[in-house]
């Protein structure tokens, strides 16, 4: 890459491969007749939320926590948080919330019920709630279609929660389409069951809420399905590369690195460690390293200390000296991303700006 | 624990264990003879770090990147960084602050050594040198005592950087006592032609700085060593407690969290995942699951995603409910605090109080 003056390690991210990749997944969506509610877990960021409604064809966003939401809720008119809610503290932060605009949170338990009914009730607002299934990650999720129905009429009878859905995260399936076929058809299966009880039950589905960037691309094989909650798309990173379904041209956030010591014998260390990539594993590939050096396809990144990346470059037919730039895709870029107060936005033939990663660390 | 109600996961500190911790490590560095220099990359804390020198016996501070001695410099006179500095950018910064306090780097490279002299010359500051030497992790450091002497030899020429010792970290020595015998001995041996030819070259190492939390209380049987740069040992975590060289009830930073779902058999879901706990494994025991339940002590953290932390309580005599808490020692407690912008502080008999951790996320 062009030697860019910024402190580095520094994620850079290339605004015409979002625009793309954003393009993309919203045609995607379109010619399905599929809404699209992306996750902003992969970007925090309130600017690309609102790039996602306006031409990423959104209509409406997700998060996954209480602190993400009050962020997010500037950026769109339609929240869902994908986090079950059960503590007091949560629930009044939510109840609060869909006071302003429409929030709806995917649950698993009575006890949550409960509690974000008794916050909605104080704060006067309505929570939607969508009845999360466990469709095979075994993570959370009710784990039948009757465990669902009860569920759902305990929700239509709690004051100040409408009833609006069910949800699920297909995050067990392979990302090979010959790796999807059984296990969407055991989603449908599950899915079409719960629908039939519900619609016995007199309970309208009026969102069925699925998709991860993975199995984005093959949520129009799931009857029954309303919406997809792709994150990771915006970006992508070396587990959709190595996963098979994004090209390294998709990648549009990479860490920018200086190589800061050469005096072990066929390697080079990178000012980049646990601290900027991760020590998240590369899913469809663990021992490919942590993550694709760019300009050195040849090299591996065989070791993270919380500040040092350990690059073997013993296979590279030139290798890069102190002081030089390299790019790095990272294995997972969503936690990257969570790492940085601030990213930075390059448009062609301009200098990068600094973009602030406005929801990092919500942890609660 | 007691039920404490804050915006959970919280990372909660033990004052009265961070005390006992510091006076223990100054008490060893005392009897010995040995300078204290905590690396403070474990806090990232501008009031532990006066503490550290305040009660904790420190001579100086250690801080890893530029943009954490920028937040240190305030909380003492003496500021080690131990990485190397070789780009403008953080040669400047790092020069900069030179002129305001005592700083020295660990450096291994020509190229860090030209481009430091340039940045303090032209800052018209001076920065201590120590050369790293490398022990035996192959990360960084020259590789041989004959390396060592001509890097030190370059620094003594060089305009605005005296030479002021060695550095070197163990981070490759066993945590049990007898895997770390043999070891010690090769840094010793190390450590000591490099000390003669320095001699005999005319130049004095001032400071020989060593240790890592696990060698820490080793560090005296190594000849030469004048100080010595424990992180973790201020809060501890289950590395140091599966490695035998704290105990549980060392362990001063903890994470209160909520458990969120309950409705996979065998299996309770807490709201701390990667983006909490980190994906770090624990060295001394890799299959131990990530970090120990302090209440149920038989139950495993199996699997992390960004916000699901999945503990199998299969084992377990009772299991915690939706909405209860529990407390997890995590594996890595250095990036978990990095992930916090605020922790709490809490004194024995009194409300947790939040505190900032100052040099979060400065990866510059």
């Amino acid at each position: 890459m062009t030697h860019v003056e910024l402190p580095t390690p520094a994620l850079v991210i290339d605004a015409e491969k979002v625009r793309r990749n954003l393009r993309r997944m919203a045609e995607y969506a379109a010619a399905h007749g599929l809404k699209l509610r992306p996750h902003t877990k992969t970007h925090k960021s309130v600017m690309l939320g609102r790039m996602q409604t306006e031409i990423g064809g959104a209509a409406g966003l997700t998060v996954a926590k209480a602190g993400e939401a009050a962020v997010m809720i500037d950026a769109c008119d339609d929240l869902l948080i994908a986090y079950p809610t059960v503590d007091r503290l949560r629930c009044e932060a939510v109840a609060e919330l869909a006071a302003r605009k429409t929030v709806c949170v995917g649950l698993d338990s009575a006890a949550a019920v409960e509690a974000l009914s008794a916050a909605a009730t104080s704060a006067g607002s309505t929570v939607g709630v969508l009845v999360e299934l466990d469709v095979g990650m075994h993570r959370v999720g009710v784990q039948s279609p009757q465990a669902a129905v009860a569920l759902a009429q305990k929700v239509a009878r709690a004051p100040a929660l409408p009833f609006a859905g069910l949800m699920f995260y297909p995050g067990h399936i392979g990302t090979k389409p010959d790796e999807q076929t059984a296990p969407l058809a055991a989603v449908e299966a599950m899915l079409g069951e719960t629908l039939d009880l519900l619609r016995r039950g007199g309970l309208e589905a009026r969102i069925v809420s699925g998709g991860s960037t993975p199995t984005a691309m093959r949520s129009h094989l799931v009857r029954g399905l309303t919406e997809i909650r792709p994150g990771t798309y915006i970006f992508n990173d070396m587990n959709c590369v190595r996963g098979g379904f994004a090209a390294l041209d998709d990648c549009a956030a990479r860490v920018v690195c200086t190589v800061v010591s050469d005096v072990v014998p066929g390697q080079v260390v990178i000012d980049a460690g646990t601290k900027t990539l991760t020590s998240d594993r590369c899913g469809p590939a663990p021992d490919s390293g942590h993550g694709h050096v760019v300009e050195y396809p040849a090299a591996k990144i065989t070791r993270l200390t919380e500040e040092h990346g350990q690059v073997d470059v013993s296979g590279c037919d030139r290798v890069p000296k102190v002081g030089d730039q390299v790019t790095v895709i990272p294995n997972h870029i969503c936690p990257c991303v969570n790492l940085q107060d601030r990213v930075y936005w390059q448009e062609l033939g301009e200098a990068p700006r600094p973009l602030t990663v406005d929801a990092r660390g919500r942890v609660f």
